[in-house]
C-alpha cells in the first residue's frame, strides 16, 4: 500500500484496495504488448449510423423459450453498472409477441365516462406537456423461482425480469383532464394493440398520480418489445399493469376484470382466497457482483456492488452481509436515488480466500425493510409465483466461484 | 377546453395545452382503423438476444464524410428526449478511426514521477471501488459552423458533437493513490491505443478531481467508437481530452504538448496569440424542438424543449424568447439536474400561426450567462473555430416550417 495524500477523496476506502492483482510495470504481461501493437499497427472503422457493442461484448437477454404466444427475456443484470438499463438488453415480457406498428397511423382513444372522447395521433401527444423520469419496470413473476430454497443459479434468471429507463412520455392526468373525467369515474382500462388485446385495469387515483403515456425511452423512442410507439407507464407497479402499444383507455367506474388481471397476476393465498391488484412492488434488492456463476479471480479487495429499487419511493437504506446475515453495515449509496427507480449500492470488501455468504437488504423510505424467504412464506404459502422480494444470498467458496446459496 | 379539476397536478400549464390536433372519438381518422386492424392480427415478433429500434424509425448519427484519418459523426438531438443519449446515437470523434480491443489483453499502465509504476488489467480495475456518473462529453469544435451568423440548418449539423451517458469507472484519484505521487508530479498525460497514439495532458489538480477512467456507459461496456474497453472521462472538459481506448497515463511535471494540443485545440486570437489547455466548456443551451428542418403542422399548443449543460458545474437558469430575444421567460427544468450533465428544460407555448424567432439562454450555478454571438466575436475574434456556446435562434415561418435565424 502506498501512503500518498494528494487525491484522497474518499479515504475511508483507502485501506481496502491494495490491488490484489495489478502487476509492477516491469513485470508487463506479454499479452499487453500484443494487444498494444495489434491496436496501434491499422487506421480503424469508420463512423457508423447507429453503434453496437463490441464484438468482444456478449451480455445478451436470456429466454427460457422463445414463442410468440407466451415469452420473455431476462436482462443479465450480472454485467450492468449504474442505474441505466440499455434499451437493447431490457426485459421483455409479452403475451402474444411484439407487433409492428406503424407510428403514423397509430391512435390513442379516450373514452368512457368522459365528457368529451378524442383520439389522439403520436403528433398530438408530442406536442403536449412532456416529462423525463427514470423509473425500474419489474414483472410481478420477477424471481418466480425465489420461492424455493433452491433459487437460480444467477442473478439474470434470479432478478432479471427488472429493468431501468428514462421514459419520457405524457402524464396521464394531463390527457384525462383533457377528455374531462365525469363524476362516477373511478377506474381506467388500457387496451394494448397486440394480438391479444393486452388489458389491465388501474384504479383512477393512481392513474392521477405519476402515470405516464410514454413514447421515449432513455432518449430516444419507445423500443418495439417495450411498446412501440406509446406505452401506459405505472411508476413502482408490476410490468404487466404498464400496457404497451397503448391504443385505448377506456374510463370507468370498476376494473374490467380482464383475462391477464383475473387468470394472472393474483395471488392465491394458502386459504385458496387470491389476492387481487395487488400492483405495487416491494423494496427489493440484489447483489449483481459477485453473483452466481461469476468467479473471482483471487483474495483482495472486491466491491460488492448491487440494485435496490422500491415500487413506494425512494430506497433510504441497503445493508450488505458477508457471513450470511449475522452482521450487516451499512452499502454507499452514490449517485441517483430516485423514486421508484433503480438504486446503485457498493460496499468495499476484502475477500480472504475463504467461504462467505453474501446477501443485501433493503429498506425504503416508508420505512418497510426487504424479508426473508421465510417471512414471506408464512405470510404468502406457497401457492403464488408473485411478488417474490425476498433476501437473495450468494455463496462465494475457496475456489472463487459463486453459486446460489440456498437461504 | 375541459375545466375538469380532477388530476389537475399541473395547473400553470392547462390554459396552454387546448387541443389543437386531437380529434373527437366521433371523427376517427380511417388510418387508424386500419392500423388496429393490422397489428392485432398477427402474433408478433419473439423475444431477441438484443433489441434494436423499431424499423419505422430513422434516428441516426450524421457524418460530413465519414474517413478514418480524420471523421466524425453528429448526435441527432431533434430526434432525442430526457438527458440520456442513447449509445448507439452518441457523437463520435476519431482521428485515426475505431481500434477493435480485446479487453483480456488490454492494459493500463500508469508511470513517471510515480513511487510504484503498475499495469492494470480490466479486471483488476472492475473489482476497485467504482463510481457511475452522468456526464456529457461535448467536442470542442462542436457548434463551429456557428461562428458566422449563417449557421447550421438543423439542430443536428449545429450542435451535434455533444451526447451525455451514465458512465461507470474508478475515479483516477483513487488509482493515483495506489501509485503514489512523486511531489514534483503536476500534469498527466493521457494516451490512447489507436493507430495515432492520441494524446493529451490534464492538469493534477483536475485530474485528483473528478475525472473517472471509465469502463461503462449506459449501463454496460463503453461502446467501440467510444473508447472500448477503457475511456479517460474528464467531466466538463473538451471532448478531445477524455482520451479513448486509454492504455497510458504518465505522470509528468508539465504538459506533453502533444500533437493534439499544438496543432489542434487551441484557440487562434485576433491578435495573433493562441489560448491553450482551454479545457472546460462554458454553459451552453439549444432548442431542439421546435428546430431547424422541423415542421409545425399547426397553430396552437407547443412544447418548447431544449437541453443546457455547462462544464462548470449545473445549470441553474435556462431562459426562452418566442421573440428574437426582446421578452425571456424562464424554462421549467423538471428531472435530473447533474452537474456537468445535460438538463432538459421545457417551456409552454401557444404558437398563434405568425413569424416567431425562438431563442434560449443558460445560465450555471456560476453565474455565467451564455453569450450571444456578437459579445462572442468581440472577445476571441473570427480565427478560432472551437468553444462556441452562442445563443442559437431558430425561425418559425407562417407555413410551420422551421430555419436557421440569423442572429
Amino acid at each position: 500500500m502506498t501512503t500518498g495524500k494528494r487525491g484522497s477523496q474518499r479515504p475511508s476506502r483507502r485501506a481496502f484496495i491494495g490491488l490484489a492483482g495489478a502487476a509492477a510495470a516491469g513485470s508487463l504481461h506479454p499479452a499487453a504488448r500484443a494487444q498494444t501493437a495489434d491496436a496501434i499497427r491499422d487506421l480503424g472503422e469508420t463512423p457508423s449510423d447507429y453503434g453496437r457493442p463490441s464484438p468482444f461484448e456478449d451480455s445478451k437477454r436470456w429466454s427460457r423459450a422463445p414463442d410468440a404466444t407466451a415469452s420473455s427475456s431476462n436482462t443479465p443484470l450480472a454485467d450492468l453498472e449504474g442505474i441505466v438499463t440499455p434499451s437493447g438488453l431490457h426485459f421483455e415480457r409479452h403475451h402474444t409477441g411484439v407487433p409492428a406498428i406503424d407510428p403514423d397511423t397509430h391512435r390513442l382513444t379516450i373514452h368512457g365516462l368522459v365528457e368529451r372522447p378524442l383520439v389522439f395521433t403520436m403528433d398530438d401527444l408530442v406536442r403536449m406537456p412532456s416529462a423525463s423520469r427514470f423509473h425500474f419496470i419489474e414483472c410481478s413473476g420477477n424471481s418466480a423461482r425465489e420461492w424455493s430454497p433452491a433459487g437460480a443459479p444467477n442473478v439474470q434468471m434470479s432478478h432479471g425480469l427488472a429493468s431501468c429507463s428514462e421514459w419520457t412520455g405524457v402524464l396521464l392526468a394531463d390527457l384525462l383532464d383533457e377528455v374531462g373525467l365525469k363524476a362516477e369515474a373511478s377506474w381506467i382500462v388500457a387496451e394494448g394493440a397486440d394480438a391479444g388485446l393486452m388489458s389491465r385495469s388501474v384504479p383512477l387515483e393512481r392513474a392521477l398520480d405519476d402515470v405516464m403515456i410514454a413514447y421515449g425511452q432513455n432518449g430516444e423512442a419507445v423500443r418495439p418489445e417495450q411498446g412501440y410507439p406509446l406505452r401506459l407507464l405505472v411508476p413502482g407497479c408490476e410490468g404487466s399493469i404498464s400496457v404497451k402499444w397503448l391504443r385505448r383507455i377506456e374510463v370507468a367506474h370498476m376494473p374490467s376484470m380482464a383475462r391477464d388481471e383475473t387468470s394472472k397476476y393474483t395471488d392465491l393465498l394458502p386459504d385458496g382466497k387470491a389476492r387481487q391488484f395487488t400492483l405495487v412492488m416491494d423494496a427489493k434488492s440484489v447483489i449483481t457482483r459477485p453473483s452466481g456463476e461469476q468467479k473471482l479471480d483471487g483474495p483482495g479487495f472486491v466491491e460488492i456492488r448491487g440494485l435496490a429499487w422500491s415500487g413506494r419511493g425512494t430506497i433510504s437504506r441497503v445493508e450488505v452481509s458477508t457471513d450470511g446475515g449475522d452482521s450487516w453495515v451499512d452499502a454507499e449509496i452514490e449517485g441517483p436515488r430516485y423514486a421508484k427507480a433503480f438504486t446503485r449500492f457498493r460496499s468495499p470488501w476484502r475477500w480472504d480466500g475463504g467461504r462467505h455468504v453474501l446477501m443485501s437488504r433493503a429498506t425504503d423510505d416508508t420505512g418497510y425493510v426487504q424479508p426473508t424467504l421465510a417471512a414471506l412464506l408464512e405470510t404468502r404459502g406457497r401457492s403464488t409465483i408473485y411478488h417474490n422480494n425476498r433476501i437473495k444470498a450468494w455463496e462465494v467458496h475457496e475456489s472463487g466461484e459463486v453459486t446460489n446459496a440456498e437461504a
